[in-house]
């Protein structure tokens, strides 16, 4: 088993290969991948069968080891998603902005890879390949660290994907898996600078938090979102109701799922009784502040707790508010950046919901569900950035890239 | 003295202010600013004779102290790069990459403030002024924290800053400064998460490193340059001195002076007794491989720690290689990814060059000084990105903002 040390120098080497690779050279690897990875799917069943029994003999709860288990038709689904990004364009060697200075200097910026990316996951053995395809695609060598529920299903995959790599004459450490599942190996890997130019973390807020507090290497965050939708006075109701329960209730284990819902006071009475209808169809619990619950006969009273949560199930926060003012500083204040809609027919509120609220995508008129690469056109996506720098929102492959100056003179110095 | 966590939220408040100004109101602010400075210049100095002569007490090295001094001019300058700053185009608002997705979601990005920039940095009271004019223009909240020798020259400019910003009518907390200057403020800075969207170090490398290795909130990482010329055997010798003397000697104390000539060894016999001649007419010292001694006459043979030093200094490591791979390998080893030159009129290799060397900003036959912001033409930089999330060369103020996605619907929901 590699060091980290050893690991980092192994991509470094790696990467400068990858990234003479064309666009043919890269695809023709991921659709050998692809094909590898339906011809072992057995090899992988098993590999995944001793992941799925340990976790069950560790008392992993079922909702975890379903996320964990994979059979024919999850592989299916890793072997398609390479062929979809193989098919995508290729994302480097764009040159733009290109520019003569008075000196005479060319200046322009091209796309070119990150260099060596990392990728650190759960218990989601699909990472490992969809991560793997995308890296590869924008053309950085890509070290993984995936959970240890997940490890014999992620090595047998990652062994499938290096023989392919060897076969096609090219280095397989353009990818590697981190096989030490240690929290030790997790923050050394989280400190890899000189080796990893960007680290992103796919998975739950607690992991999220941890790259965060422990990174030294630049990390783009992901994921959490507590997502709102605000009902203006001039809504059109029927919209407004199949909005929050489309945001809410079509799939709520997802970061862009509706958390809080915020009601203008005018129209509470009218929206509310029907909403919570709609909602408790679904088995929606609704957590209300007082005046909501005034409306939607018996729910839980909202706490202070409620406003922040980022619930990823079945339940709801409900507000009264003044009216737009009041609705932007609720999220504002409680918003983790990441999807809010407002649901109007006003154009001005409209227009200052979209100018004010300051989050990764903000709505007019549609449910939050739609924040996802798939949705937006990318094709493909790595994760969903909730901060600011770099990439904001569905990051597809351009967002996996970097650019650099390139510069043409005829002898220019500096006066 | 707000304490770090009062700091944070005065900006958060001050954020929402700001980013509602429109461009002639933030330039109305800047213009007045500079005015106001002029106007001081009185009380600056006598803040900053203070800060002098607190620092000749404390027996700080001339060098240090001549960065920290200020007199007329140099707060003229400072007003004249707010003026600039405030002349440069509006770097919000644009709205690009809109297009109607099939099921008629009309989904774009939208140019928008960071929202609150830290800015850390050391000895120098003119960064005070420049980072505020740059994050007030480019619409984010600023918090500042410079360097303990020039609190006084800091805090009397700030507070006129302050005090024309609260004549105008808004909130003064869009910039404030951390006057605690305590070790420890320095590191709960590195950690304002939910505060800070994006913190950038300014100064020497043991500043950077500290806040690479400390800060839990999205870092800019800058400056550090380690910079190559290769003279390429295929070179016009004039034009390779030039360069050389140039990107050595012009001003060997900033980040883009280059570190290391790599030679040609078909060429080293011609070319580096000229250029070695020329260099010392400029007090270079020059740190050589053997190979390279053998025609420079007397030198200092170079270790291996010269190939990896930032000298900033009238030093140069010179290295003779046997081509363009070795060249090429030599930088991707030592290099911090900053600026490298070719010199060469072989197209191949000037390609290649381009091509393979992974550094922020790559040169064909000229000086890798001119990697700057104003050089390339922005107007004004933050600083030098060294690292390849978000910015990665010279940043301007288009750099200091992020983006939104905005999605117009009429009822969309996912299916």
């Amino acid at each position: 088993m590699r060091t980290i040390k050893e690991t980092g120098e192994a991509a470094l080497a790696a990467k400068r290969e990858l990234a003479r690779l064309s666009a043919a050279d890269k695809n023709n690897i991921l659709l050998k991948c692809a094909a590898a990875l339906r011809q072992n799917a057995d090899a992988v069943i098993a590999a995944n069968t001793a992941d799925t029994e340990n976790a069950k003999a560790a008392g992993i709860k079922p909702s975890l080891t379903d996320r964990l288990r994979l059979d024919v038709s999850r592989i299916n689904a890793m072997a398609e998603g390479l062929e979809q990004v193989a098919a995508l364009p290729e994302p480097t060697g764009e040159i733009f902005d290109m520019k003569t200075l008075p000196n005479g200097l060319v200046v322009g910026k091209k796309r070119v890879p990150m260099g060596v990316i990392g990728i650190i996951y759960e218990a989601r053995p699909n990472v490992t390949s969809d991560a793997f395809g995308l890296c590869i695609k924008a053309g950085s060598a890509v070290i993984l660290r995936g959970g240890k529920e997940a490890i014999n299903s992620n090595k047998t995959t990652i062994s499938i994907f290096r023989e392919v790599i060897k076969g096609e004459g090219v280095n397989p450490d353009i990818v590697q898996l981190i096989e030490d599942t240690s929290r030790e190996s997790a923050t050394a890997m989280m400190k890899m600078n000189g080796y990893i130019d960007v680290l992103i973390p796919r998975g739950g807020a607690g992991l999220i938090r941890s790259v965060v507090q422990n990174a030294t290497v630049p990390v783009i965050e992901t994921g959490v979102g507590n997502c709102h939708v605000f009902v203006d006075k001039s809504a059109k109701l029927e919209d407004a109701v199949n909005i929050i329960v489309n945001a809410k209730a079509q799939r709520p284990s997802v970061c862009n799922a509706a958390e809080t819902l915020l009601v203008h006071g005018d129209i509470a009475a009218e929206f509310l009784p029907a909403a919570a209808k709609a909602l408790r169809e679904k088995n929606v619990e609704l957590r209300c502040d007082s005046e909501a619950a005034a409306y939607v006969g018996e729910c839980v009273p909202a706490t202070e707790e409620d406003w922040a949560t980022e619930y990823l199930d079945y339940i709801l926060a409900v507000k009264v508010v003044g009216g737009i003012d009041e609705a932007i500083d609720h999220i504002a204040r409680y918003s983790t950046g990441h999807s809010e809609a407002i649901v109007s027919e006003d154009y001005t509120n409209c227009k200052r919901f979209t100018d004010e609220v300051d989050s990764a995508a903000v709505y007019v008129n549609a449910s939050t569900r739609f924040t996802d690469g798939n949705e937006f056109g990318f094709g493909a996506e790595i994760g969903i950035s909730t901060q600011k720098l770099h990439a904001r929102g569905p990051m597809g492959l351009r967002e996996l890239t970097t650019t650099k100056y390139i510069i043409y003179g005829n002898g220019q110095i500096r006066k």
